[in-house]
């Protein structure tokens, strides 16, 4: 059962024809270009955890798109909206979708003191994935889609993400619940739904951001825990042969916190130990903190 | 006022609260990631015009983006539809937008066979242009937004559109209708919301869209007149200064046929002969056709 408050109306009270749980404005410029943002988040015992570090993000993503003044109020009113839908949650998550709102045709969008941005936030069931994924890691592949750069969009969390639908329909098989991502020059990004860490000699090291892919919140934490235990770290390029020749791989998102990896497909003997000691340090980091 | 269609439903049998003209499920794919493709249509004297074209177009894009099967039938369907819409007009707008429709949170696409496509089409009155921008050509001016590679979404029209929209933010003035994109690499590739043709030595040429932008309809269609005119004709590369220095440049979209470039704004002496004869050639054989 999906809630849904959609400019602080409940889903239900625009429900019309029992065909979902809410609707939008068939006009809206989150339909026809795209032009939005959004935010996903877990939700434990009533609270969206990481909240201040994806309200950083979102803000950052205001900025680029220049959207409307997103500041002060409307920040209290967001999360007002999210702990009335998160109260009862003991483990949910929580997606908030942020649009330009309505507009006509045409890409030129109306001025920032005009638009009238929609607010959309959805509570979803915690996805089933199997406790293995975390004790005993998971099977990865590389996807043959790349990603293209364009550092206007680069590190955000826009709604153009046919990149990542794309990458995600090259295979059908539960068991591989993840595949890497590399951009138009082989550089390896991250995964289609998580970021990704590799241990080499003992540094942390998480692709650059800046040209494509998307600036983790659970990313900047897991920067700032091994920044707070001493664990030296990087953002840098990774080629694939820098990543299936790590000591340690691991994938993250807010969701699922992180993931160790324990093979890549397709690339003969390429396995990770799954309780290396920098994985396990931060796993330790990530269980203490407020993320679960 | 727009009138629209959605998924065969007037938008007047759904709408509620008296906030628009039609509403769209909020856990649709074509909000959540732009998973979804649009035509948009001159309609002339109640036809929308280049239907074939435009349906070639749509179908590439389903194909790549692994929608359902969206032949026969549905393309009769659509047919359907769009003329109800578009009976009664004498000039126009139409705008078929087609998603992947509901399912959930996640990247994953449902399967094909279960994927529920959502149909929108609606119109919209005819922009109102002045007639000079057809008579005396267009100042253009070249955008900083850079267009980013990745063939497998290159050539269709899909709904991530934000690079337009950040291309599009960077002007505001109405004697400016369209702004030039390059690519990461330096080529220039279209406009925000047009096709560029340039003519050099004779020749009539148009960018390369296999690692970015739109294969637009009129694109292909002035391609098919000057063939059938006998104008020789080439897809390239080009650089800004194959552009600034042409003997004529026009713009072209479904909507405005074909609009003369009359100055590149912000390079010194970069002028053009807007009555060109190629331009003029083109311009005549598009008034000729079912196109006005």
């Amino acid at each position: 059962m999906t809630t849904t408050l959609i400019n602080g109306v409940s889903a239900n009270c625009i429900d019309v024809q029992d065909r979902g749980l809410g609707y939008i404005d068939v006009q809206d410029r989150g339909l026809h270009y795209g032009d939005g943002l959004f935010e996903t988040f877990a939700v434990i015992n009533g609270e969206p955890a990481l909240w201040d570090r994806h309200m950083q993000r979102l803000q950052l993503g205001c900025q680029r798109l220049n959207f409307p003044n997103f500041l002060g109020p409307d920040l209290a009113l967001l999360r007002s909206e999210a702990l009335s839908l998160s109260g009862d949650v003991t483990q949910g998550v929580l997606k908030i979708i942020i649009t330009r709102g309505g507009g006509g045709r045409g890409y030129r969008a109306p001025p920032p003191l005009a638009a009238q941005v929609t607010r959309i936030l959805a509570l979803y069931p915690w996805p089933d994935y199997p406790v293995a994924f975390w004790s005993e890691g998971v099977t990865v592949r590389v996807c043959a889609t790349r990603l293209g750069w364009n550092p206007a969009l680069a590190g955000i969390k826009h709604l153009n993400r046919l990149e990542q639908v794309l990458a995600r329909s090259e295979w059908d098989d539960a068991s591989v619940p993840e595949g890497l991502m590399l951009d138009i020059q082989g550089n390896v990004i991250e995964g289609t739904m998580t970021n990704l860490f590799v241990v080499r000699n003992g540094q942390l090291l998480t692709p650059d951001v800046s040209q494509c892919g998307v600036a983790g919140v659970m990313r900047s934490w897991i920067l700032a825990c091994a920044r707070m235990a001493g664990i030296p770290s990087a953002i840098t390029s990774l080629t694939l042969d820098m990543v299936t020749s790590a000591d340690e791989i691991f994938l993250c998102n807010s969701v699922i916190g992180l993931w160790p990896v324990r093979e890549i497909m397709g690339i003969p003997g390429c396995s990770f130990q799954v309780s290396g000691p920098i994985t396990t340090d931060i796993m330790a980091k990530l269980r203490d903190s407020t993320v679960s």
